[in-house]
């Protein structure tokens, strides 16, 4: 196992130590319960959002926490959901008189331990809505889920869900919105390589040299299929089909365009992705108004991409255009 | 060879032309010659910025072109030198009329083109400076370097420097404010795996499961020494000790600490450096007053880190809180 860690046991513990380190001027980072919080939270009156669910996965989510985006989030274990006193204490944190609305990405573990939290916040008085993504379309249930995954779109939704709410809007608005964003969002992956949890010390699954896997999950987990290696032009078309059919998405329709690496992707193969989407988007008719290209929801070092369509409405891109600042997003 | 590519010969292209479909509203590119400006060039009266070098370290240079950093990126083919052509027409192309500076990594075919691309320019009227960044303490001389390497610090300096640029100083000036980032600047790295140059196919070099390389040049070129994996904590150590011995940095100093990632290290093992490197620069009662955590020079897929650390002063530290808005930078 190749990796920049000192003991496997203290990886989460650590890099919360190094973003507390780098970042004092945008968020606060709590210890045992873990959770980090924007550095000015709470807000008084501004619904706080909070997200969470396995670490592995970065930026998301605790890079998303600033200004603009996340009051709070709590980080797992590797690929682990995190605890409900976590998810408690986090909320607490961020109270701000008016509610907290949780992004849960539809893992059955993040489900139930998030519920658990909204039961022992409302307990406190503490008013709490739930909303879960679940956008990837790759398979209808898996390892880990009921239902869809909830993947690429939880980056969009806790983006826009955060301006919605830094606007001071009521927390039933709020989580209206980012519904909205789970509504018109659809996801797909693929890997090119496994990744290795470091607890493991082993690659999660093996994949031949000559084969990718289509429809992956973000922890390694099986998609649709194994087939041989492609090209960018043949798997990016792959993963948009089945996109595309799925909402589905109209010529006509404005479109933000996320291509997301999985970590161990390089910033050059995913221009090569987004000049492939480009392609088939506009010959469909379907305009592209917004984009993000980057990793942004990953699986540790595995290599591989994910795209995420997200409908726009003319609220939706203003919100995606409202400022924000988390130290996964800025300079 | 796993990559999300199409054909290895259409690598740069395509991505070039990904970059041209995704941000619009901040650069241009232009193809054979291939080139990238910002989106408003020619900016009148103010001091054209351009760099190039290779391509396959994305997001510099290319991602760095836009309103406040580069006015003009020239993207090589994979980690090979652009031609004094596309250096030309780049500089004709952002010539606001009070000269332009290039900004060129210490590597003998760069030096070579850039060079000649500037005779060129002056041929045609267009004042140019040249400064060279060379950074690397890792080796004296190297496979493609007389003398040190130019590496990490060319991002802080392309930043910086764009910033005084955009102030509408004098050409002198804003070479003097690059040529005094380059002096303060110190970088080392080190990889876990090698990269694939895609026309290659096969990896640069091999690296047995339980080694590692340090002080690795960006091209996969030998570094100082192959050594038995080991923790973050001695990694770290091996990179700062080198850099902090040479300027020396001295207790008092502030700095900007950038850990950067090779292209295939996920953000969570760059955060476990950067928490190594400010316990051992707190140590050394050197403070960090700014830093930068991510994969900014890259060397493709490579997984592996460099560690840049930059004196501060005021001015520098005003340039570099500047107002930037590049396609490698934003959200």
């Amino acid at each position: 196992m190749k990796k920049l860690i000192n003991r496997p046991e203290d990886v989460v513990k650590e890099a919360l130590q190094g973003m507390s380190a780098a970042h004092p001027d945008l968020i606060r980072v709590s210890f045992e319960p873990n959770y980090i919080v924007r550095a000015d939270a709470p807000v008084r009156g501004k619904v706080g959002v909070l997200s969470g669910g396995g670490s592995g996965h970065e930026p998301m989510h605790g890079g998303f926490v600033g200004a603009g985006m996340l009051d709070a989030a709590c980080p797992g274990a590797v690929f682990t959901s995190p605890t409900p006193d976590q998810m408690l204490e986090a909320t607490k944190a961020i109270n701000g008189g008016v509610g907290v609305l949780y992004i849960v990405k539809n893992y059955t573990g993040d489900i139930l331990n998030f519920e658990m939290a909204a039961d022992l916040a409302r307990g406190e008085g503490i008013e709490v809505e739930m909303v879960i993504t679940n956008d990837d379309v790759a398979v209808k249930d898996s390892l880990y889920t009921a239902g869809r995954r909830g993947v690429g779109v939880t980056v969009l939704a806790e983006k826009i869900t955060g301006a919605a709410a830094e606007q001071r809007r009521a927390l039933k608005e709020v989580a209206a919105v980012c519904r909205r964003v789970n509504a018109n969002g659809r996801s797909m992956g693929m890997a090119l390589t496994s990744c290795t949890v470091p607890h493991a010390g082993k690659p999660t699954f093996e994949l031949p040299e000559d084969e990718m896997e289509i429809g992956i999950g973000i922890h390694g987990e099986p998609g649709r299929e194994r087939v041989k290696l492609k090209s960018a032009a043949e798997i990016t078309e792959m993963l948009a089909t089945p996109i595309l059919a799925d909402l589905p998405f109209k010529a006509g329709d404005e479109v933000l365009a996320f291509v997301n690496g999985m970590g161990g992707t390089p910033l050059i193969e995913l221009y090569i992705v987004y000049n492939e989407l480009a392609k088939i988007l506009a010959g469909q008719g379907i305009k592209i108004t917004r984009n993000l290209i980057g990793s942004y929801i990953t699986s540790l070092e595995m290599a591989g991409c994910s795209i995420t369509l997200l409908r726009l409405d003319d609220e939706l891109t203003r919100l995606w255009d409202a400022p924000v600042r988390a130290p996964g997003l800025r300079w």
